[in-house]
């Protein structure tokens, strides 16, 4: 399981004085970077060295709560299956400062030469990476 | 039905050269506002005048097919369920170039008192302009 | 003169309810892209194609009045200066409906091999370009 | 002086593969967050209870270098004038990884009742904290 803090910043913050919907997608691919920290260079280095990516095929979200300016969104997450070129991630997004359950998350990302944009088999270091927060 | 085409900006890709994933749900909003065209000012005097939002609960998407710069995303929308406080929307996300599904997405949005953050029934002139696009 | 209407998006916001200040660097550069109208395939033929962009080395602005969710920013630009490789340009933000000045910007760009991030002369379909609005 | 370490975002970049220049001044706001450490509740507080902003009245940016994907942004920010209340703030922006000059920084902001959106002498615990930081 990874666990990563994000700060509601200034900006996310929509005309209703919420974060705008779409921006909790982006707080979760800031967690998900985390399940790569165990391959070399980590997501970083698949990305723009060895032209490895993950495009999501799927993401739904449930959304249970708000969180604004101020507060700091806490996720937790998992892998729950791991295919050959697909990965399911879930996610578990809480207010920090008292636990309040935020919006759970599904997503489904494949393995993917960003050069062709064709799928790819898990190298096997990316796969040990992600295989340690399977659950 | 509404349609709306959106141009991929020229900041909306990442670092993997396509169109960042948590930005699809921003295009859908942009779509979602074209519901409410029926009622006097829009979406925009619901949430500066009335202060009536309609945050969303759930969010899913399938995506087929990546965009990038150049491209134009189309999206058509329909209403596919009312109720008395939540409304389900769907879209569907082509590439305008050649038609390709880009992607298919489910929304459900609560229609809430922004200044409390409680739910409240549609009002009236809400719910006429939804029921256009319901099918 | 190139004009450009951007009407301000639900998620433009920040925490204090008015436009985001970067955002309106964006709201620039969406009608910069207006001065390479008359190159063919336009800016973005240049840079996902002949992969020739054009990174600002300079962007300032004074900010008169805020913007907020339900107004439309209206952009003039032109050409103040075109050397070699730089371009200056200005821009003056006002607000359709009342016609306030909003804020005036100088940005300057120099023209760049993307693949090497190396300066570049103006091609010249480029430079004919940029001319027309040139004053 | 502050300082504040910012990784580039994987959405963080442009078609051109390189950080958005209008991110730049998104990254300084975040540092700029950070002068405001000594009020209590720091500049959230500020924001959602006292209804105490900063609007930017002049932003501008000389760009040195680029950062991409996997660069860290470097901020170091000085305030190098404080009026009644008008605060000037200066920031340099480094590569971390070789401290490469990236971008250096002017803004401006001025203190506003954001509820009336009109001017206000610095509070005196805001003076306070910014002083701190003035050369």
């Amino acid at each position: 399981m990874i666990t990563h803090d994000r700060p509601v910043h200034f900006e996310d913050v929509d005309a209703a004085g919420i974060v705008f919907f779409a921006r909790f997608f982006a707080y979760c691919h800031d967690a998900m970077e985390r399940f790569f920290d165990d391959v070399e260079g980590g997501y970083v280095n698949l990305i723009t060295v060895r032209k490895i990516g993950f495009p999501a095929v799927h993401a739904s979200s449930d959304f249970k709560a708000p969180i604004a300016y101020g507060d700091v969104a806490r996720i937790e997450g998992t892998v729950t299956k791991l295919g050959n070129t697909a990965a399911h991630f879930r996610f578990l997004m809480t207010r920090a400062r008292d636990g309040a359950l935020v919006a759970t998350m599904n997503h489904v990302h494949v393995c993917t030469d960003i050069r062709t944009m064709t799928k790819l088999a898990f190298p096997s270091d990316v796969r040990a990476s992600l295989e340690k927060h399977l659950v």
